[in-house]
């Protein structure tokens, strides 16, 4: 739509930044500054980014045509507790999930929105369980990975592939990526300081984008690698490049 | 025994060295240099520690009483497989372990030998499934933690503590630690590169005597975190201190 009105930019912007201040959403009052952003970037808390690190437990997604054949005839995904980053959600959907040598996952539960490909994945303690040897790849990338069969209520859908061990990623939007210095397509690492269990994490790719908030995406057994429930203290930073310090 | 013989000491110190030289065993075929031992240390390969590192899945130690009781009045553990220290081995004998609100692990490996005390040792992954709450311990630190039930074909026996996730540590012997600039009790950093999830793990207790190989123990989640299976390299150094880095 093509709004022909002769009201300018700057106007438009105080307009902006006072309804915005006036709903609490304002990262500073004293308002725009130069090279600040004069609205809080998503998921920012005080002016900072708010590192959030998650376990991706086992998880499928589906194709429209797949939650069909699956739940009957006309089905969608029925949301059922949203996840962090908006517009993403647990479905209140299950499916089992069949291996090779009649082994299988009762429960695993399914992510919405549906997607353009059907996809499992699982944690590598998972994986073993269910006697498929599933590679570590990015989301999308699975080229050339194993199948599985999945069963629902109405029906079952034989993946040719598909099932992948997720690898541990960061979800971060330009502001965050700005402020750590990286760019989409980066590594970076993740130290978790757990009580006689710490761990760093390296090889977590940033997925940067306009939309997204902060959030590190582990999965379960590198979550009980380090008792990150437990936790006392959480750090992303750079990966750091060859130093005198040997590190 | 007293042995009241008159040969002297740097003689026989000949003798051992002939005879182990003469089996092959010799670090250096040069024989004794000052400095270095006369004998390769227990493990080592071409004059160095040769590092190993082990994944222990979920196993059980087990007291003489408690064999008899599980398995029949006279039972003793059955050695099945030697572990990688010598003495140690995985019996035949499994057990099953009985958690709160009736789960279980059908099939848990003991090992042996006995022990003054019986232990189960579950990666956190595993302790989830069972429903307790295993804290990170070292082995034999077994006080305030919770019990279970040991199932075996001739009787059960109820544990009131020493479910524990075991803490990452590393074998070795006064050579090695001697190598590595290191002390019994000190801590160490298990480096573990792998494509797409390469892990450092801060907090490996050593653990060092005069008996033991060169082997870092870590548990399932920890061995699939990293995917060690697949691992490219595996560094064990010294925790590092702080430096300019910032690392």
């Amino acid at each position: 739509m093509n709004m022909s009105t002769t009201i300018d930019r700057s106007h438009i912007e105080a307009l902006v930044r006072k309804a915005i201040a006036e709903a609490g959403g304002l990262a500073s009052s004293s308002g725009a500054q130069p090279g600040k952003p004069a609205v809080a970037p998503l998921g920012w808390v005080d002016g900072k980014p708010n590192l959030r690190v998650s376990i991706s437990a086992r998880h499928c997604h589906l194709t429209d045509e797949h939650v069909e054949i699956l739940f009957g005839p006309g089905s969608v995904l029925e949301p059922d507790k949203d996840l962090y980053q908006d517009g993403f959600y647990a479905a209140k959907q299950t499916v089992m999930v069949v291996g090779p040598r009649r082994r299988m996952l009762p429960n695993v539960r399914v992510l919405g929105p549906t997607r353009p490909f059907s996809q499992l994945e699982l944690a590598f303690t998972d994986s073993i369980s269910l006697g498929i040897d599933a590679p570590v790849r990015h989301s999308g990338k699975i080229d050339g990975t194993p199948g599985c069969v999945l069963v629902g209520p109405a029906g079952s859908v034989q993946l040719d592939q598909g099932v992948i061990r997720a690898a541990r990623h960061v979800h971060m939007n330009d502001h965050d990526a700005a402020y750590y210095g990286v760019a989409n397509g980066d590594m970076m690492q993740l130290v978790i300081k757990s009580h006689d269990c710490s761990v760093t994490f390296d090889d977590v790719l940033v997925r940067a984008d306009k939309a997204a908030k902060l959030e590190v995406h582990i999965d379960t057994d590198e979550g009980n690698a380090c008792h990150l429930d437990a936790a006392s203290e959480v750090i992303l930073q750079k990966m750091p490049g060859a130093c005198a310090c040997g590190h």
